[in-house]
């Protein structure tokens, strides 16, 4: 599966954005597909109507699709409007062409003749060009009733379409010119729930799209507004005589329709690029463009433009690259850059690097982080209780037992400066570290596990930073850092070594890989925001009480 | 804030639909705005070079203007290839009438001349219209170096741009043409972070965008890939002689370039239209355009174009609207539809409609249905505990004190069937009843509190359709629900009546509101629905065990 098909409209440009190459190009991005696209006609329009159209040149069009169709792999095809009879030969013999030499792609016919304000887009002697020779080389054709009625009358064939089951026949008739398949567009054709349910289920399968299912009593009597079960939307989809479905949903009553023919079969062919099945790729094609003109905002005096976007939402955190690996953490420092440097700068880290902190401060400090780390492992304890897999279990386990482990280390420590066992265990807690612990804790209660991750990252990649920092500035000549003799070279040693650094590696990989995995919504991420900010500051918080023995 | 900003591009079509209007349209729909779009020449073109260019006649680059400036409220435009003098002039003639006529709107002036595979895009003598006509009513021009050089010759100033202070003043130079401001983009200029470091602060404020800030040893040493101090890009954006900002981020070795400098003049255009400052739209244009260059998947055999889309993801519960004002539940029902129709129409349902459930099956549900109250109670207690608002607070304890006043009627109600409360409360838990009663707690301690919503809704939603659906059948004549008489009529009305179809409604307001602000991703969403799913099967398991007498 490709993660982005290229996918390809041969339409007319419409200035104002709303229908043609423009409503493709839009809807191809909010389909994830790539969009490549050839220009049959420019037109001068707006939602008021066409002011003027200008033909592109045969010749011209055929040297947009060889370009187009010479590089790119592209996985399925629309035409829209083709403007005249020159260009739709241009188009089916270029088409013809790229079947029979790299084999048939999906392909789908908009047989766009009208605008929705009424100007004809096709010239009638196009009309046969249209039939006889893109017809039989297309997956789909889409007409609407209008477009319908003049391809039938075209062919002296039955053309009124007054009423479902009419659409139903001229679906299988339209059928009968060529096209593997046709989806008859019903936006102007008033169909009532009891039409429907007087169709038969051997004539033909509905989907009852956006209309409520059975069981579903409570989403009818406490909706805000009451659907109309007298006027629905139908589409007909013919795929054989006897293999007929009709998708209805309710009407809705709205003059942002401009280009709805362009986005549906735009989103069509995106279904298609990507294997969805003709049945399913119209459910969601006609659900997309459904929604599109539900939600659109007016614009423009006449009919306006459907919203295309309301598909997608932003990405917060940009996605994991080479030269940015770590972008949720990247952007968790930035946007707490300040209080993040008073934490791994502070003045307790300095002096510390110097080697002139005094001894009591470090002891306050190494007594109260023995206390601290008890939470801190009954954190990591409560992310293996809220972690539905083993490989997160056994690791936030793994961390509950290092920390044991290090208290164990932080007690022979403690030894050497002559705190005993007894003095540490019953060393009061310090109201910061109370706040931080049980910060810690209340928001692994409150929230998901990666709202717990966050939380628990500050300190871990924190005292990473710090080790790492005072490492490097060791290095530089003449350093401020003392590194060796220091009576703190311990402490910088096991934050800055190898065991400490995998954790943080490890760390970052946990944050990064969720990030990216269950991307977050505004709301998500603020919180993560605050998590991490809290959770520095109180780390801030802590080196300010070792420094002022509180 | 518009929630969709119309904006406009006056460019050259790109077939391939990498550059030109192509790339500025899927550029404005993923940055939310509303795009149109004039034509100023068609090129049939792909990666490895342009083949063909077909100027658009002058009167109709005016004619497409117009349709949309009469129509639409433009917020913002961009100029990007105008092909040749007569566009050029009929473009920049049409936008100083608007602006004299409508006001002046933040306008871009991308001096397109020569494309990514070096095929001239603009006719030399256009140079000259650019300058005079469109350069003074630009708010910024973003030529690259050889456009720089190009501009600057022209008017016979300085024009080599060798390295960063040749940039610098080659931006001052260039602005003295005209425009407000200048962006000189530097992809085709190497500068080194030495160079960075030995521009002086009074001269130029440096933004290092993706490069590392200082605190950040850990996202450095732990980087997947080393970032090259010696090879970055730099734009340098003069907004007046005395205030140059320069943008550095790392430099990215890449074929997708194809269209690049048109992503970033749309990116820009977008943000002006949302009124964000010209150095932080310079910013956010560039991140968005690095992050597509990085993201890019090849497509075509030259230079590809580059990822538009790596700023979106889908949205999976669509808008809420008029014609579905519930998505969200909509959709967990559609996809739990079976075992939703098993549990609300349940054989323990339709017996007691007709009054013929056996009073033993009925009194063993209610026990059992005392005893879960008190889980249900707990996890909505429990949702309270994990809210960080008064207000679900306190929805959240008015549920549970309904519930525990709930269970003071289900007592008195047992009484009047002969159970005396002290067999009521020592009944022993069924297991069925236990699974369902734990797995809501399980789910509030393990995720967060729209999880626990969501688990919450089974219950309360599934029962409310039950009470409605038997309401609605008893009403039709000859109806099989027997309602007068019927032995369980209490418990009837009570699931179809105000009291409770009110917290039936507000509880489809928390989970629809929810869902809309805070949009799920694809792991979250599933999570919902695992979660909807399990809790529909035990409330079915529920009744399977009252039928069964386990």
């Amino acid at each position: 599966m490709l993660e982005s098909p290229p996918v390809l409209t041969i339409a007319g440009s419409d200035s104002s954005g709303g229908a043609g190459i423009q409503a493709d190009l839009k809807t191809f991005t909010v389909h994830r597909c790539y969009g490549a696209s050839v220009t049959t006609a420019l037109t001068a329009q707006n939602t008021a109507g066409v002011q003027a159209v200008f033909g592109v040149p045969p010749d011209f069009v055929k040297q947009q699709m060889n370009s187009v169709l010479d590089d790119i792999d592209i996985k399925a095809i629309k035409t829209g409007m083709l403007f005249d009879t020159e260009n739709t030969k241009a188009v089916a013999q270029t088409l013809r062409g790229l079947f029979d030499a790299k084999g048939h792609v999906p392909f789908i016919c908009d047989p766009v003749c009208v605008s929705t304000s009424g100007h004809a887009l096709l010239h009638p002697d196009a009309l046969d060009v249209l039939i006889d020779e893109l017809f039989p080389i297309s997956d789909l054709i889409t007409p609407n009733k209008a477009e319908a009625e003049l391809l039938l009358k075209q062919r002296n064939l039955p053309s009124r379409i007054a009423n479902l089951q009419d659409m139903i026949d001229a679906a299988r008739q339209l059928r009968s010119l060529g096209p593997q398949a046709v989806l008859l567009k019903g936006g102007h054709c008033v169909v009532s729930l009891g039409d429907l349910e007087n169709v038969s289920s051997d004539e033909a399968h509905v989907v009852r799209d956006d209309l409520l299912d059975e069981n579903s009593n409570i989403l009818r009597i406490h909706g805000r507004n009451e659907q109309h079960p007298d006027s629905l939307v139908v589409d007909v989809l013919c795929e054989s005589d006897s293999h007929i479905t009709i998708f209805a949903r309710t009407r809705i009553q709205s003059t942002s329709t401009h280009g709805t023919g362009c986005t549906l079969s735009a989103a069509l062919v995106c279904q298609l690029a990507r294997g969805t099945s003709l049945s399913e790729a119209v459910r969601l094609a006609t659900a997309y463009t459904h929604n599109g003109i539900e939600t659109a905002i007016p614009i423009g005096s006449g009919f306006g433009p459907l919203n295309h976007i309301h598909s997608i939402t932003p990405r917060l955190v940009s996605p994991r690259t080479k030269t940015n690996p770590y972008p949720l953490t990247s952007s968790l420092i930035r946007s707490s850059r300040v209080i993040w440097k008073e934490y791994v700068q502070h003045e307790f880290v300095v002096l510390l690097g110097k080697g002139t902190l005094p001894k009591e401060n470090f002891l306050h400090f190494i007594k109260q982080d023995y206390l601290y780390l008890k939470y801190y492992a009954r954190a990591y304890a409560l992310l293996a209780a809220k972690s539905h897999a083993y490989a997160p279990i056994s690791a936030a386990i793994d961390v509950v037992l290092s920390i044991v482990q290090e208290s164990s280390m932080h007690m022979g420590y403690c030894a050497e400066w002559g705190i005993t066992e007894d003095e540490l265990i019953n060393t009061p807690e310090s109201p910061t570290l109370t706040a931080y612990g049980a910060f810690l804790i209340d928001t692994g209660m409150q929230g998901d596990s990666m709202k717990l991750v966050v939380a628990l990252a500050a300190c871990l990649l924190g005292y990473g930073e710090v080790g790492l920092w005072l490492k490097e500035e060791a290095r530089a000549p003449n350093s401020w850092v003392q590194w060796e003799g220091n009576p703190y070279l311990k402490w910088m040693e096991d934050y800055s070594g190898d065991v400490y650094q995998k954790a943080v590696k490890a760390g970052l990989e946990t944050l990064e890989s969720r990030a990216a995995a269950d991307a977050p919504s505004q709301i998500r991420f603020a919180d993560w925001q605050y998590v991490w900010e809290r959770c520095t500051q109180l780390e801030k918080g802590f080196w300010d009480m070792a420094m002022n023995l509180d």
